[in-house]
């Protein structure tokens, strides 16, 4: 791959910026885990699973600005700093289950200097990288026998919301493996992708991403996808997810829910990807998932562009709730998930 | 009200360039009908009942410009322009049905000298014109009945794609005549505007046209529309119509399919509105409407800003088709008209 979204190097967070794809690949350098914070809270790096490693790597860049000498004292500091982190997006809880493996990992009596903190946390941060990157890749496999066959004339034609490839999630992709890793398996296949308003994840990221990979696809807006079921067919839908409850209620990018109710209105598979991190087994529910309300001018504006009249009213949810009812499965690195949920992610 | 989208002054059709609003309020002179039907290409004036209001108006100027002396001369030259209007646009039937009234009212052998069939062309453009602001206006009027009578603190939510106002039809509007009205009415109604992609009709010209009226209403992207159905709750959706079928399928801007099939999920009310113009007898069904598949460029680009990778593959379909079944009613100028659609829609 010739680009990476998240990049450690001696002590330095590199981030590539992704509000400036596709059309600048540049990289930001990062020191202090307040700005990345703030990286997170802007979307310099956005998607789930990428948010919770850019925030381990945050705690990395803490433990190595803490003066502390001692353990301890490193130990409060690192508390500190994955409060700051904590607060930087309230929906994707990769977020803090990420946080809180670190924490947990620095709590271990056994480190007795700040120094061997200060490894721990790096290596831990390391360690959920190549978590996420092992299971991006198992999710791909579990994915490949729900992917029809497709020919050249004729390709399997997969719809695709928001972006979910190696920029959300370190490498490989969560619902974006599945198509390449369908496409490297030499099934025919063919992505639709949903340009997603308002950040248009879709058109700038997932269009991009799929041209470097070299799958095929086409670009549509987001009201555009019942009609392409329902004129051109599609063999399934594959979506994120930034938060998955226990009874499989699913978070994830506004336009989701709206996507299940044309998939099932057309008999057509809807998959939920992603890392079994991504499920939050204490919420019951999706009515217990705080949704992100995002700024106004993400609407209103598209760069510079303003396209809204002056002092319109605007609501900017950035993410809804699909009940579990209207998923087909979920695909994680521990397997495909069925209904019933409840009974069935408590088995993972 | 401060603006009027189509103008005829002394021979000279003025139109509202509706690609600059919200931010600039700006009118095209028209003398010449080539140009008018490039008006409608490009959507210097769009809505299916205001094109063929201004298709009517290029005939009005296609008879000033023959240099014909004779009647049959002018009809010839007529016939001629008649063609050239048909083929600026091939989804909204508002377009052909006015050609043919026009023609139709010139054919009459009662009128034996050119300047009798000008003034004849003229007076079915005026009578066009004010045909659909009389429809408007009683579709406000049948549509009251079906709006609740909101209160201050929780008002009617109406939620409305695309632009179908006073811009969209001469003056009034269908579906947005609907919430116009009933606030008129003193009922309390709040819109939800669908930004509407690509070309954002409901961001840049509903909104603008709530703000004139003073309608309170909150601008949404079209991907949360489902979302906004489950958490805040909608009363009823209203859409416009480019053609209904006789079987009540109906063409509408795209994006409409999906707002049917979530209101479908959650028993909400959905209302095509539009004049008995927009009714196409001659079609039966939606599967024989020609689908209007535009530039690229309306999703590559928002004004002169690029969003796509470059050479991304689009497909940009106009509009798409609701079939009649999750349609609860068509709501015209003559009534309500509720399933079998095919039975009443014929008795109309």
């Amino acid at each position: 791959m010739t680009y990476r979204a998240i990049q450690w190097t001696n002590g330095v967070l590199r981030l590539l910026d992704q509000r400036l794809l596709p059309h600048t690949v540049a990289y930001i350098d990062y020191v202090d885990y307040r700005e990345v914070a703030e990286a997170i809270k802007v979307m310099v790096v956005r998607g789930a699973p990428a948010i919770g490693i850019t925030a381990a790597y945050g705690m990395a860049l803490a433990a190595q600005q803490s003066h502390s000498s001692s353990a301890e004292g490193l130990r409060a500091d690192l508390g500190t700093a994955a409060a700051v982190l904590r607060q930087a997006r309230p929906t994707a809880v990769n977020l803090f289950w990420a946080l809180e493996r670190v924490l947990a990992r620095v709590a271990n009596p056994d480190w007795v200097t700040a120094d061997a903190v200060r490894a721990e946390v790096l290596a831990e941060a390391h360690a959920i990288y190549e978590l996420e990157k092992q299971s991006n890749f198992k999710i791909g496999q579990n994915a490949l026998p729900l992917v029809p066959q497709g020919v050249p004339d004729a390709p399997t034609r997969i719809l695709h919301h928001c972006n979910t490839g190696p920029l959300a999630t370190g490498e490989y992709g969560t619902a974006l493996r599945v198509i390449t890793a369908a496409h490297e398996a030499g099934k025919y296949v063919h992505a639709y992708v949903d340009e997603t308003r308002p950040r248009l994840q879709g058109a700038r990221l997932t269009a991009w991403e799929l041209q470097q990979m070299g799958v095929p696809h086409t670009v549509i807006v987001d009201g555009a996808a019942a009609h392409v079921m329902r004129t051109v067919g599609i063999a399934l839908c594959v979506v994120g997810c930034d938060r998955v409850a226990a009874n499989g209620d699913t978070a994830n990018k506004i336009g989701t829910y709206m996507l299940a109710l044309a998939a099932r209105a057309h008999g057509i598979p809807f998959y939920v990807v992603g890392p079994t991190s991504t499920i939050d087994m204490a919420v019951a529910g999706g009515d217990d998932i705080q949704i992100e309300a995002r700024p106004a001018r993400e609407v209103t504006h598209i760069r510079e562009c303003q396209i809204t009249p002056d002092g319109v009213q605007v609501a900017n949810p950035a993410f809804d709730i699909t009940p579990a009812r209207y998923i087909t499965a979920i695909i994680t690195e521990k397997g495909v998930v069925y209904p019933p949920f409840t009974e069935n992610l408590a088995r993972l």
